[in-house]
């Protein structure tokens, strides 16, 4: 693997021009990042017999590259696989004045490129770390860490960071100084929050077995 | 539009056959409206030059079919668009003793077809009422609604809800009757909640004006 750093900003090609609501777009890698490391869940698409099929699963990255639980990747060939790997935050509905002017406060991040399947198993693992540390940071010093036979049934995908597209869009409706203001309708935000709630323990375990701190402590933090 | 109803299971097709986690799949109908119903944003799958692209958008439905707002469409050829829209939401983290046993608590359809564009003007403010009502219960009959310009600058497209694939995970982690369990480990579920925060007023706004009742009931729910 490369060690040089990625460039700060993310370069501009047929795939990532933001061709629409240009404001909304950034060219920042910190803001992809953030994107990133917000969630843990992104929406990854394929192309299966000419056709595109967008899967759910679970990420992690480390700084030049994206980890991707890939199931769905046992469906196609070995080698590069075309991927669009989509993160999505939703922080609140836009409620104009006009029905035209409703949204979506968002942040977004598109990767694009050709995942490759992680074979070498001390990568598969070092992958599989940062999937588990980016879901649940303090988890993979905590649980049982995966055997041969464990590494061997799962499907780990690195993609490339270089090439992304961000988007991101913040605060009131657009409407508040054209005519419909006269309207004397109310505008503004509805924000959204995820809220991480209390652990509950497995009712399989013996009573009084004691939640790990790492966990405990987000009960009643923000996610997202 | 037929007006026949569509069945109360879902079609299996070789798209949306289990393949995986049998125990996770529902074939009925009612957990996809139920899925649907419960969001707002999915993400919109097409092929572009033979590669996948995936972005987040808007949507509504009917009985027969969803309404997803589809700028995306703009960049392909008029007609039956290939499109895999899924809607995801995230109930959780599972925290199993072993990492391998590790996962999401979910909720997640995925829809197969060919998207049509919506041309008819009548037609396209009926989708568009859908997909507004769909976020905003109450706000079509609340808001202006598109005057015949922003109408024709609107893209709509309308996809079957005929074929579509429904991934359930409820519950515990699945390694509290293995040998794991006498690791001794905390073991359970992390749950995540999306909750309505209070409305925020467009700063533009004449001071007093009154927040809809159908918008501030929401603030304190839960979304999801």
């Amino acid at each position: 693997m490369a060690t040089d750093d990625l460039p700060s900003r993310l370069p501009v090609t047929d795939r990532t021009r933001h061709r629409r609501l240009r404001e909304q777009g950034s060219l920042e890698r910190a803001d992809l990042n953030a994107i990133l490391d917000a969630g843990f869940v992104c929406h990854l698409g394929v192309v299966i017999d000419g056709r595109p099929l967008v899967v759910p699963t679970v990420y992690g990255r480390d700084e030049r590259q994206l980890y991707v639980h890939g199931s769905v990747a046992s469906r196609s060939t070995a080698g590069g696989l075309p991927v669009c790997v989509t993160v999505t935050h939703v922080d609140g509905l836009v409620l104009a004045r006009s029905v035209f002017e409703h949204g979506v406060n968002y942040r977004s991040a598109m990767i694009h490129g050709d995942a490759r399947r992680v074979t070498d198993p001390e990568e598969k693992l070092e992958g599989l770390r940062r999937l588990t540390e980016h879901a649940t940071p303090g988890q993979w010093s905590y649980a049982r860490r995966p055997n041969r036979r464990e590494l061997a049934a799962t499907t780990v995908l690195a993609l490339s960071l270089e090439e992304a597209s961000v988007k991101i869009r913040t605060g009131a409706p657009d409407d508040g100084d054209g005519p419909d203001a006269a309207l004397g309708l109310w505008a503004g935000v509805l924000p959204l929050t995820g809220i991480w709630g209390a652990p509950v323990p497995d009712p399989a375990l013996p009573p009084g077995t004691a939640v790990p701190d790492h966990i405990a402590r987000r009960a009643g933090t923000r996610h997202g």
